[in-house]
């Protein structure tokens, strides 16, 4: 076989390195603070785009670990972005990870009021939220309408999110909804374009945690 | 907001549309068999570059659907994968889906022998399917060990997986390790190169499930 061999452990290891290797000869240099959270976010697709197209408010790594150093729970569009982050390491903070797709309220909210699941579930983690008092970030890896209502509650002064991790994919409304969200003060990651997913969006999630110091 | 208002069951509906014209545009004309796998990749990544990787063997989408239609269990490399698959869809054809990443005896054992998680599931699945007699395809994702292992298993003769989904992502050995798959006479999906991951083994077999009789 033509593989190479390399230990378990230092498979990923060895993969950032090769990351690092293209970017610099793609005569990319990054953020030392981005960097861990655009590498991942590579690492989970092999897509070097996401070096150009990843968004960082000001400050926004520092803030986000800010965040989930004080206890803050993460809210997901899908549950396999809940899947696929890391929920030991944030329990390590007190954090926990939710999704309300799944729930028979909101499917049954959506259909009446010609919503998606997302546009619904978002209102009910607002209200959530609001009512616990608990701090939040919104990591949105497959819904514009979730970003797009998150705006709606932000312009309407009912709800202003702590942070928004803003990487939906696809083809319809999914480049405007990353700008409403860009357009706000609210602190964020945003993928500008079509690209993302829930993978992009547990993968920013774990790039933040495993740089807490 | 400058965002279109599409209604909610009609944004998948759209996207499909959008990714035909594009394609077209591109000067890509799809196998009318293969192309709702495709799209419902490049669906879940806004990547057109699956137009161009996905590799099918012969006949590969038949024989999947016909082992969904009798009854084939899916095993997948991680719990995102797991995830993201239409279970409920499945079980209409009494499939299920199985992933042994996270069990206990799986990484103990692969810590004891210095191997990956998903090299050791692929044994345990392998074992599994061959007592019980089960119809199974793998969905592989994320770990290039779990398509390495396979093809071990298949030269020592131990066992002929019925189907191979493989994409993986990455930079360490994901390239070689499709590969090992595509030189065997297993029928296969596989994803040329390093780009593929949970998400897409999700699509892909979600797009087989949708498209069945």
């Amino acid at each position: 076989m033509m593989t190479e061999h390399v230990l378990p452990g230092d498979i990923e290891k060895r993969s950032f390195e090769i990351i690092a290797e293209e970017l610099s000869s793609m005569g990319i240099s990054l953020d030392p603070e981005q960097d861990p959270v655009i590498r991942r976010a590579i690492h989970s697709s092999a897509d070097f785009d996401y070096a150009k197209t990843l968004h960082f408010s000001q400050d926004a790594v520092r803030i986000a670990r800010d965040l989930i150093a004080r206890g803050a729970d993460i809210i997901t569009d899908t549950n396999m972005a809940l899947t696929g982050i890391n929920k030991k390491r944030l329990a390590a903070y007190e954090g926990q990870v939710r999704c309300y797709m799944a729930e028979e309220s909101v499917a049954d909210e959506a259909k009446e009021r010609g919503l998606t699941r997302a546009a619904v579930s978002m209102e009910h983690a607002a209200g959530d939220i609001t009512e616990s008092g608990t701090r939040a970030i919104f990591a949105v890896g497959n819904a514009p309408t979730a970003l797009i209502t998150l705006r709606k509650l932000y312009d309407d002064g009912i709800f202003r999110p702590d942070f928004v991790i803003g990487v939906p994919v696809g083809f319809v409304n999914v480049t405007e909804a990353k700008e409403l969200i860009l357009e706000t003060d609210i602190p964020c990651i945003i993928n500008r374009g079509r690209k993302g997913g829930s993978n992009i969006a547990a993968a920013i999630v774990n790039a933040l945690l495993y740089g807490m110091k």
